[in-house]
């Protein structure tokens, strides 16, 4: 006998598909089918297809902040390190996936963004914490004279998520991790030094 | 009585919903009914929904040549000029369109990458066709002496263009055109200055 599936195993499977087909080439019955919950079931667990999407978002997030927190939080690495070894985790991720998925902030955020407002606002606010988060090391690192450019810290944690998610773009229509080791290597090596 | 409509009538429908809502978001019913053609004359045009999108992102494709070509052929402008204004009027596009839509390349690029090769293949020549010739215009600066760092012109022109896709993402999940500023403000009068 199969196992009772329950709301978090919907919501798992939720964007392992949506990460692959985006939202709206999921269809809620692929999702039942796929997570081997009962048809009619989904109504019990989401109020509508959108609520859904948003929890999906929700477990993106907290599956990233579990795999970064050990780094951004490592003290022992100066703040230019620690956010050269975020982004290259994630780009070790990608490459695992074969340059395939990316990132769910972005590929929602350009396939919903003109369609959903509350979709909108969540990865909004993702993006916005993510930027802070880098910020805060760039004045960390500007304090220890790591950084030199006379940029807002704000201005140039938004410009490197920004470039970091179009070089991550270029990637997967490109199928090549090369993009985003030539981010890395223009913004830790040349841009920044 | 309402004038005939044709296959380029379809095409432009069709450009203007898939910018909006995706691909996987519109169907096919959509596009006629809007465009006002007969249900069941889709097939008469397009033997597939697929070769229907190739032929929207070719209109995309010969509007934006159409649109950037007076600049980037002006050769009475200096180079890094050229590369610059051609970002700033599809930046000045994105405002007039309320900080919607963006580029259909990255919206198709992340959307369908890993769903459809034949749309893979074609934004992947477009993209590259772009980066060549802003890094024809950057080999140019850099021969002027307006370009000075020790980068590669066909890496530089990448992160470019991916940088700009970027940003372009961030303004639209913002719904603001300050990532679009300050990469112009980053690109052009720091990191190349």
């Amino acid at each position: 006998m199969k196992r009772t599936h329950n709301k978090d195993d919907l919501v798992q499977t939720g964007l392992e598909i949506i990460f692959s087909r985006g939202f709206n080439g999921t269809g809620i019955e692929t999702i039942l089918k796929q997570a081997n919950v009962p048809k009619g079931s989904f109504y019990n667990f989401f109020s509508s297809k959108e609520e859904f999407g948003l929890a999906v978002i929700d477990l993106f997030l907290s599956e990233m902040t579990a795999l970064l927190k050990p780094i951004s939080e490592d003290l022992s690495l100066p703040p230019l390190e620690r956010i050269r070894r975020t982004f290259e985790l994630l780009i070790a991720r990608f490459e695992e996936n074969n340059c395939s998925k990316g990132c769910l902030l972005a590929n929602l955020g350009l396939e919903m963004s003109d369609q959903c407002e509350p979709f909108r606002h969540r990865l909004e606010d993702a993006l916005q914490r993510w930027i802070d988060s880098v910020a805060e090391m760039l004045k960390e690192a500007r304090e220890t004279g790591a950084v030199r450019i006379e940029v807002e810290p704000s201005i140039l944690a938004e410009s490197m998520v920004a470039s970091f998610e179009g070089a991550l773009l270029r990637a997967k229509v490109k199928k090549s991790v090369e993009p985003l080791k030539n981010f890395i290597h223009l913004y830790f090596n040349v841009f920044l030094a």
